[in-house]
């Protein structure tokens, strides 16, 4: 299914790769023996003998998916051919393969065993984002553009400050996203049915060996049936990829040749067209609004899988690791797709200056009608100011040109403080501030704090 | 990928494989070759070796999904290769692969002719579920059973109106995805912006020819930026799930020890546990709930994707293959695993009588109160009934017992009428012709008119 | 709640109201009252004087509310209050209000007999929208503008190319949303355990005399536990949603001011900002593309609500009036909006002209690489034609100057069809034929097949 | 629209109602002229003035939602209404309302305040459910039930462990919902770009005053199109309901009777039926059930907008309140539902103990499996138990006289070990530690950290 990584990072989809997942499963199996062995369950050469097993044991997937179908469960198929060739080594230590443990304390713990290296992959890519977000922003504290609401445009700002709030979202989202990650990322131990009935009362002491094998905190109960963890872990990661499809509408839009402000880096085999010689598409927005667009359900199957029955459900954990996979490549791969897009950003300060001129200074509307509102009531201040709009537009002159014309507003409006008034940088507002405000929260927010 | 195959459709998921997408883009290519040959476009010698190089030609499926990431999309580098071996026999050939025709024309296609294998695949699923369904439904229209409504005991039904219910969902789902599938079974082609520009006045005439090479229907217009047909086969394909699900939900309450109704069929590595060795778990109902838990949003995200941009959408149709793909083979895989469940199912018809039995006459309390009313208004004749339920909880009686016990209600039912009232088969109403009217649907809908 | 009616058309809201629901439940029992006087269960006097008490009877929808939160259903506590109102006219008839039904046959037949309106009101708006979509397609059959793929200009099409695409999603949508309609309106009747179980051999008769009463067709066989009709309808209506929200992006982004091609219709009170006077903003739009942004997750609602327990399931089917109440509004709210648009939309051509110039005729870059391909492979031609793409940006040319001064190219093209190559109308391929053949779709899905 | 609160919370309702909304727009409005006072732009008569016809103001909400829709957001029609009642008292005052901020700062904010206390309902709903599941946990901690896994027995278990295991849940996600639910309440205040920028330098000072003067804490940057707060909070929503839908899902399990373990608290009005007398519906768990069959896709809503267009988007953000309405009206009634069930919970100690002997001891298969163990490979032990089972099923007897039966195994097991081996309590592992811990994660969780 390689086409697939045409949509996925390939390293995040190799983090959670069948092969990767079986070796986890093995990985449990040894740290599980090797535990029982601490507790005094096993002998230490039996468990040894599995754990060496483990480490160089084969499998075949497609057979495992196959008889896992029947089974109902990977793990069966599983432990039958890992016991198979612990087997052939040592009958002995063979007794004791997958001692106690249950089909889902595998299949968990190795997928939060996977996701260790899937959320590092996550994280260091929202991190490179972030980090060219922040390097535009630092840059473009001062680049004159137009701010567009509803998609029409609104007041000038520094450029900077579209990236900056780029930025406040990379950063609540990356810091959100880790914090998920560390908590879904615990054993899975439990059990038959998650009081480790086979251990007598030997279960914690082992809980905390196999959690010290493994490196994976503990958890305070088994959540077998209560997957909460995920839920918050899919809905971080819908968050993430959302973030990278808003800067990817953004950009693409302003990648329309009739805006024409920024560009997506330009390489060879990069954005062409099967058709058309003279297309420049933005593929790396195209996939990062893919991902965006397959994430919330993705998301949304994970929270629609939070009422198992009783202490194992039916249905509702068993295909998680698919959803998984599927949700966390996909993010990885429009952060990745973002975070290329960003880091060789091109932006032509000329057409955002001429976006803005061609607005014929109607975005300094708010201006104009605050000034007046000096000398008017607010409505009536927005009413003459939407009357020298409309003859800017009808006369095809300036709104500056209308109000100069306008003898009530030119009245108001001293000739000496209209350039000023009309200066997009006088109407940046808090934008410096903010800016900073954007820059210091992501400067905390990449910085995981100390454990 | 095979793990996956634990909770998919083999033969569905191999339908819509990389192996046989790229093949069918070939497949397309050389249809469309051939097609331009027949328009007096392209030399018949010319299309011939392209046909030809695309019947054997082999590809990569990573590099095309790595150059395909960086392209935006996989047909350029689907074409580059195939190019490269049509050159290599002609280098005149390679002149006209992929002639006029644009990137989304060669994928949607490629996609539908895939999904004609799918389609019919899931078609015969839902066949045999019907078909086990409709016998289940024909030999038990007398077994007496409980109804139950929010799980609790209702009235005396046969069990096979609980299948008749069951048939009648299948009957109009089969019917209804049978007719998406057959809609979004159309030629995409379109070229550059939907218009077919590149083939001047031809392009008529060889939408034509293309069709009637692939066997697809000419579309009335191109839908590259109209998705609907997928949408609603992905809805109809998430009502089948359902109903494989509902299935399930079911068969998998009825399997619990306690009710013990109705089991899973035997068989050699079928349901088991990894630590308990009495478990008999219903793995083919876990199958197929575990579709319908994942198909929902699956579905969903067609549906949100149905506002594409313009001519060509930047996001939206992208990773339609592998929604549906995963979408397909999943309601695949949960309708094979209720088929197989039904095929085999173990009914116990003993434990239904005796779960009637344990309501000690409590599921007659329906009747009863229709017959106190004859001589009672409806709410003293249902405060009779409540009274008369009480007094059997309070006391350990049955139903008939208290009823006999209480002179009130006593005098009203003669003791004559007593076995009638108590007799569950006495209490199926239009059971009978209910369970016809849906065997009679059945037989409609397994019958797709002919065309 | 009126404030989201902002969001939702408040006609089909009006059919779907409190009062409204509660009138069709007064209305289901008035009907079978009557229809158990046809069958000879009730006298006609009761029945009449039930009918009567239905049709004059009020409730108070907060307390019917509160009351059925305890009794986990609506019908009790409804029953209760019109019990009481028939019994204030006659004891004996009020022991024969809600006869042998069950409370999910009044609600179910209550929000079937609403859903006619509702359905209705969206079908008129759908179709509205597509009488729009189709004068514009008739006028604008030549109007030269500019295609956009991946939000980039691919090729001159004709505007009418535009309209006849989202006509043909409207043609196809209408047509499935109205056969999702018709097959969602049939009676729920089936009593406690769906087998109409309380009226011994006269529950077929009963069945028919009711949903004659209704004007509904009669189910073959009760739905209370397959959701399936609800869940198709519900898919319908968020694909009609998504074609308005599929014209709504379209027109949005022509009335970008940098594109100008399109805009909204221009009315008092509509469009504005409050803060910026000068803003006209895509108000219309606006809520088209909200309500398309809702609707796919509340039609996976119902997808995911298909697999109730046994006869009546626990929480899946109670609450699906509030999700079709929200759906169904809310897809009206965004056609609504859409068809006003499309109604009052201004086009401006030269601006339509003036994006195609704007390209400097590289959007005749396929007709360009399809004639150079006469004389050079196909790869020749189409590095051949980037080369002079890249010379027209470089040098800020057009591409036909490109073309001349490039030596090979001129040799392989005459100065004499180069007005004709860079024609945008002579590169339109088949629209004409395809703009016929999508109204000629609308004329047919428009005019429901008789029945 | 009262009807829905058979579905909602009305307090949490009631909290996010229309006219609640409406009064925290009117307070947003009254804090921003005092603010702008404070700041020097507005003087301090007029800013009292607004804020007195705030407090008093009055607004026709159907009239507001009407204009709303034309206008493409409430705000304006709503300033309009504000403003004419100022100016009624202040025509000078009248001139500084809304003086400087954007639509979406007054509708936001007003959400945000409105959240304030329909977050709290919502964590007192869940704190109560917490505290009565921790009762049942504290109280339970040794009585023996069946743990069940994928629906079939599995191993004794306190039935304290069970509620355990929803108590871990519960506490992750009230401390996970608090903390999403203190991140979203922040002020929103932006003006027309985002940038403060009709305040010129003193947007800092008023957005300190403004948040000061609502008792909120200001947002670093504004989050006019970075909705990934409310998207979390939605995620944390559903979370909640979810928890509230698991522990509904195992106790209408247990309170079928056939399994009759566990039941709703009686009471007048309570799970009645319309048809049946005798029945005792789980109404409780219905109507948590319902909720968290809604909460995934209304969470999916919130997570699909993250990505709105520029500095304000077209339709993903407008529409928040009401999802957020839906979302958390409708799980703060599932949680009351469960809240109540668990309040009131009857449970049927000799049930458990019943249901558990009808396995035939069956449940300490994994039991006998380990003690054969020590002297058998483990396959081979796993074999020996399963036949065992057999035998047990087989022959109608238990699996402890099927053991003494076999000569092989009890040549393993002494007589003298049978009594514990077959003791439930024997074979409760690590419950009781587990049990512990799982309280004191409640404790921590339900006492919020000071800040």
């Amino acid at each position: 299914m390689a086409l697939e990584f045409a949509f996925r990072d390939e390293i995040c989809a190799e983090a959670l790769s069948d092969a990767r997942l079986l070796a986890a499963m093995a990985r449990f199996e040894a740290a599980l023996a090797l535990a029982c062995a601490q507790a005094g369950l096993v002998s230490r050469a039996d468990a040894e003998a599995i754990a060496r097993a483990c480490a160089t044991a084969t499998f075949d997937a497609a057979q495992i998916a196959r008889e896992g179908r029947r089974a109902g469960t990977l793990a069966i198929p599983f432990v039958k051919r890992l016991t198979e060739q612990v087997a052939a080594v040592s009958s002995e230590a063979a007794r004791w393969v997958h001692f106690g443990a249950t089909s889902q304390d595998a299949i968990d713990t190795a997928l939060v065993l996977c996701l260790k290296e899937a959320g590092a992959r996550i994280q260091a890519l929202a991190h490179r984002t972030g980090e060219a977000a922040a390097k535009l922003t630092r840059e473009h504290r001062q680049t004159p553009t137009v701010s567009r609401t509803l998609l029409q445009p609104a007041v000038p700002v520094p450029f900077g400050w579209k990236t900056a709030v780029w930025l406040s979202m990379l950063a609540r989202s990356l810091a959100a996203f880790r914090s998920a990650a560390r908590e879904a990322r615990v054993l899975q131990f439990g059990g038959a049915g998650g009081t480790l009935s086979a251990y007598g009362d030997k279960g914690d002491a082992l809980a905390a060996a196999l959690a010290k094998e493994l490196d994976l905190p503990v958890a305070p109960v088994t959540w077998h049936s209560t997957r909460d963890g995920f839920a918050r872990l899919g809905s971080e990661a819908a968050i993430l990829a959302g973030a990278a499809g808003k800067i990817a509408r953004d950009v693409s839009l302003l990648m329309q040749p009739e805006v024409g402000e920024a560009f997506e880096p330009h390489a060879p085999g990069r954005g062409g067209s099967s058709s058309l010689p003279h297309k420049r598409n933005p593929v790396g927005c195209l996939a990062a609004l893919e991902a965006a667009s397959r994430a919330p359900a993705l998301a949304a199957t994970l929270l629609a899988q939070l009422a198992p029955e009783h202490e194992r459900g039916l249905g509702q954990w068993q295909g998680q690791w698919l959803t998984l996979r599927d949700l966390l490549s996909s993010t990885a791969g429009g952060l990745a797709a973002i975070a290329e897009v960003l880091e060789g950003i091109e932006l032509d300060r000329e057409a955002m200056r001429a976006n803005l001129d061609r607005t014929r200074g109607l975005v300094f509307s708010e201006a104009v009608a605050l000034r007046l509102s000096a000398a008017l009531s607010k409505p009536e201040a927005h009413a003459l100011t939407e009357k020298l709009c409309e003859a800017a537009a009808r006369e095809g002159i300036t709104l500056r040109e209308a109000l100069e014309r306008d003898p009530q507003a030119a009245r108001i409006v001293p000739a000496g403080e209209l350039q000023r008034l009309f200066d997009p940088q006088a109407g940046y507002g808090s934008a410096a501030m903010l800016i900073e405000r954007a820059l210091e929260l992501w400067r905390q927010s990449a910085k995981p704090p100390a454990r």
